[in-house]
């Protein structure tokens, strides 16, 4: 997938939306008791609920791995729903991924071959070893962290203005059509600096709903041209109704949010 | 397992070694073909020829998920039969995750709770809230990323010192009893700076071998009074012969390092 093609899409959906499938066994329904594969079961519900919304799907490994392989399957399953029914949309592992040339390699194998992954999160603390492998992949993304939501991303981000630093030295490495960056909504103001570091590059922004960003602050210092916005939500979205009727519910969420949106594209 | 337990340990085994298991495929012998667990079968026979020089088993995650669930189950089988037939061996997930709090929980649950890891390897990018969920597991370890072996370190780990500076933070989250850093053998000489950081705590130590390290020169800047050292190596040892006979040079290879080791005990 292209930038432009991805600009494409959020043209004709008037959304940059992007939902976050954290999807974890307590938070589902009743209804999906006793399912063999309810993770799935529940994400493709989502999907199809949010479809004509949403840009992107973003699973966190996380949510998964720690059902083991079990869960493994189920982010396949997810995966590969998303990329038979709705090609046009991307999918970002967010897997957060960091390690050693040969390993990145094999990283970069999980996602990219072994599922269909558009794109990965991945941590730049090793440099552009850990980094470089996925940048191999024609059509595929590298998707760094820049300046994540979290509180604690004061600790070592902006000690010494590390992001800053990290979004100059890796947009070297990639293109604007191969790599972009996590930047979190928890810090709207931050966005403007980081858009004068990387004006072409599309943004992954976290942060909005649950954890306290607003849409309209994250737009107005974060858009550019083209638009440059992917915006996350995960809980949200996914969690709108504990009750059977969570898929409308999600729906109905994701589309305020593209409500929200709408200025954007006036 | 405490830092005392980890200890004793190495002063019986008269070593420190910690066994890398990176196993793909394509390097098992012919000999494996058609099994149906591959890998795992590949792996147990590693270990039973290691077993009385490693104190250590570390498995990359990278070289399982790359084969999806299917990997993943091996990976859970590998961590299985240490810690059922080796006990007081030491598992670490080299996993390398961080992510925000909530998320990372669900690593910690992955790696504790779905298997019986004793320690997992954490990317401090993200800060305190990437770190913290591990430590609340009684008896079990978060082993933070300081200086990696790779060449890249020097993009931003070596930036203004960011490894000291993710050191001596980090070290204040945890104590040398659920705590451990990883620091290169590539660039031996600054292990000594290291260690005057932290005198106490353990440093997991990749690098020696086939990344070009010495165990002499790990040694000389890297002990402390109760050892402090695990010292890895991968393929220096599961590779050590591609043929049928795998398990016996991998036995050998272990013996040769933990022969190195000897003038660490005199």
């Amino acid at each position: 997938m292209t930038a432009n093609q991805l600009y494409e899409q959020i043209k004709a959906k008037r959304s940059c939306l992007c939902v976050g499938l954290d999807t974890v066994l307590e938070k589902l329904p009743a209804t999906l008791d006793g399912e063999q594969y309810p993770l799935f079961i529940f994400n493709r519900e989502i999907i199809d609920a949010t479809a004509d919304c949403a840009v992107c799907y973003k699973p966190n490994t996380a949510f998964y791995e720690c059902y083991g392989a079990w869960g493994w399957q189920q982010l396949e399953m997810t995966v590969g729903y998303i990329k038979e029914h709705y090609p046009e949309i991307m999918v970002i592992a967010d897997a957060k991924r960091g390690d050693i040339g040969n390993t990145a390699a094999r990283y970069a194998k999980a996602f990219f071959d072994n599922m269909p992954c558009d794109a990965v999160t991945l941590a730049p603390y090793m440099g552009r070893d850990s980094i470089a492998p996925f940048l191999e992949y024609k059509g595929k993304w590298a998707v760094v962290l820049g300046l994540t939501s979290n509180a604690s991303a004061a600790d070592f981000e902006l000690d010494g203005d590390l992001y800053k630093k990290v979004i100059g030295t890796a947009m070297e490495w990639g293109t604007p059509d191969n790599m972009m960056f996590v930047a979190g909504a928890t810090r709207p103001e931050m966005l403007a600096g980081i858009r004068e570091i990387c004006p072409d590059h599309f943004l992954l922004v976290p942060g909005v709903g649950a954890q306290g960003g607003s849409v309209a602050e994250v737009a107005k210092h974060g858009l550019n041209s083209k638009c440059g916005l992917l915006i996350n939500s995960s809980r949200g979205i996914i969690y709108a109704s504990s009750g059977s009727d969570f898929a409308g519910a999600a729906a109905s969420a994701a589309g305020s949010l593209r409500q929200q949106m709408a200025n954007i594209f006036e």
